[in-house]
């Protein structure tokens, strides 16, 4: 029998050789591989549903809990969805080929960018089925092999949908290679896969803050990754009171356990007396736990004091740490110290401090006058994401198509020779 | 006395504080203190030639060979060269606030990107002294503090020039701190900066080979980096003869010792036995040797066989590997066989295969009719480089400014919340 290894070994190489036929693929046939695999999916409803009832079942005896249950179903609902968000990729521009800049230089050469694939792409992710379709979709319209690694609860879903994309680039004369979802549970896989430098350009983890980090720890490749959504709101003294309270109010009830939700607010000084009161009633009425700096506790009675972990923590949760601070340059130096560096606004009407704040703020995302809530890739206007990238090098914030090329230099000339 | 992790920590710790300080520094502020580094290094001519004394004696000691001394080496002529640098980088526009692509999103946010500094950049680098003056000024340039750590021959030379720049950003009120030369010879030092991970940012090797790879392999800290340039021109035979042997001698022989030279010319089989003879005479006459397939060997009497090593090696030197090849798809396998993917250039005046090339070749430069050797970031209208990337991610090819930037999202609304 083969070994783990050779096996990796082989998906890798794999790979990179349907990397080099998809990195040349023209647009009009990855869009329709893209349709072909939605209709794919369709068609394979009873099957994927069939499939997905052995992981449930599988789930339910090993006592998973029950949010992660709901999160490995699938419905006919979530299949048409899972079909529909490939037909939005076929619809996005292709990035693959874009030249930019293009301009001759005093020499006489011309010099311009050319945005190409990065080449294979390991995506490792946990139970939702449906990533295996939208991380595939992604990967296929940049024009890159990829190479997928979900979670041992969702290994028969998972696989069946393999067995949609493949049938998908099949009919399209792509290779079906361009996708492959490793099947093997052996958790050592992933240790493979992350090792893997002459066969894999770079990771996507996407899972808890666990998974992340040992990934991050032990691989010899490039990851693209999101660690914490520690978000902060701050208004300022000149904030218009309305706007205030609607993008409190809304960076944190909206939503609670997402990596863009506000999990401390600051509030200048001189308007936290006027604006404390209002804002806390209505997050009590909401359910929202308040926890604050001593100013803060006193303007409002429920708070709770909070102590230095609040600061640091995401807590994905309805809970709101809450702290008064002196102006904008307080509200920049608690940012500073205690954000994750993924998405923090401001609300002002001053033209001056919205302009420092944009500019000295160095998180993925930086507002004025908006709601955390719209750092995603689809409200940015990418069409998807990958996920939210809070490193700096590569990419940085939603990491759509886009995140997933590269640029390559090219130089057109006519004879040209240096001198 | 401090220990050297103590030491390096505060390094780090100073960097981190520095480094907020430039992120938001005035474009004209950073140009001044461009021009007063420039300013002291001239009016420190005779002190940094003193000090570059001690080293060029202590490196006649310890028998360094005469190629190391000549890079080591300050004269009043590098000397006047490193500040025309330095001064040439402050006419350079700066990247860092420049906004991208701000657009209106359905919602009514206007998303955009916004170039930023990356932070603290650690660049580790060998014997020539002018490196810390042009890292530094691109580090400078483009909003980032840095921290330099260069070779143990040319640690006076470097204090020297590092005297200069504190002079020069103190002048400027700009924290002296911005630019940090490690004092230490210490190679431990080396150490600890490439895994301090929360100080530092980015990590850029310049050195040999061996350098680098260290580096790479022990960094906890992503890293700019450039190892190999094996390098290929492709002659079609669709070529124009005169331009491809112009294009074929440039390539190898204009410099031997650099990144850029062509190290293998691929040759199409139809027009081998025409071009060969007379580009193996030039070749010869400029004492370069050759070495080929055996298809080559029939062609050219002086060439000798080439082996599997010839493929994959960066001569740097007076040696050319020459295959002749059925046309461009085995031209093409036999550069992603072998390419460090650096430069590869094609000579045809086919228009489709000049199309195919461009697409196709998954190197950071790809050439169409041009000599490799203008692979560079001067050449390219970049200005200066830090080094040339053969990473996919983050930065390809020539690292100018905005290699050394990343880009953030900014998003403006006037109260907007998600619904």
């Amino acid at each position: 029998m083969e070994s783990l290894q050779d096996y990796m070994t082989s998906v890798g190489q794999r790979a990179v050789s349907a990397a080099r036929a998809l990195a040349s693929a023209e647009t009009g046939q990855k869009n329709q591989a893209l349709l072909n695999i939605a209709d794919a999916i369709i068609a394979g409803t009873d099957r994927l549903i069939k499939e997905n009832a052995i992981d449930l079942a599988a789930g339910r005896e090993n006592n998973l809990d029950a949010a992660l249950l709901d999160r490995l179903e699938l419905t006919p609902a979530r299949i048409e969805a899972m079909a529909e968000g490939l037909r939005q990729v076929a619809g996005l521009p292709d990035p693959v080929g874009e030249i930019e800049n293009l301009s001759y230089q005093p020499s006489g050469i011309q010099v311009g960018k050319m945005r190409v694939p990065l080449g294979v792409i390991g995506i490792i992710y946990e139970s939702r089925p449906n990533v295996t379709a939208d991380a595939a979709a992604l990967c296929l319209k940049s024009g890159n092999a990829c190479i997928l690694r979900g979670g041992s609860e969702a290994v028969y879903s998972n696989q069946a949908v393999a067995e949609c994309i493949k049938q998908g680039l099949s009919q399209t004369g792509l290779p079906d290679t361009c996708v492959q979802v490793i099947e093997t549970t052996d958790r050592d896989a992933v240790g493979y896969l992350i090792q893997m430098q002459d066969y894999v350009d770079v990771i996507v983890p996407r899972g808890g803050k666990g998974l992340i980090e040992r990934i991050s720890r032990d691989a010899r490749i490039a990851v693209i990754k999101h660690l914490d959504g520690n978000c902060h709101v701050y208004i300022d003294d000149k904030a218009d009171y309305d706007k205030a309270i609607a993008i409190a109010i809304n960076a944190k009830t909206q939503r609670y356990g997402v990596c863009n939700t506000m999990e401390t607010l600051l509030i200048a000084e001189p308007v936290a007396a006027q604006l404390l009161p209002e804002l806390a009633s209505r997050y009590l009425q909401k359910g929202v736990e308040l926890r604050g700096c001593p100013a803060a506790c006193s303007l409002i009675p429920e708070c709770l004091l909070a102590t230095e972990a609040d600061w640091e923590t995401e807590y994905l949760a309805p809970i709101l740490a809450i702290r008064v601070v002196a102006d904008i340059d307080e509200a920049m130096q608690h940012i500073h110290e205690y954000s994750s560096a993924h998405t923090e606004s401001i609300v002002t009407e001053d033209y001056s401090k919205a302009r420092r704040f944009l500019r000295e703020v160095d998180s993925s995302s930086v507002m004025v006058n908006t709601s955390t809530r719209f750092a995603d890739g689809f409200e940015y206007g990418l069409g998807a994401e990958i996920g939210i990238s809070t490193d700096k090098l590569h990419a940085r914030g939603p990491v759509g198509l886009e995140g997933l090329t590269t640029q390559k230099f090219i130089v057109l000339g006519d004879g040209h020779i240096r001198s």
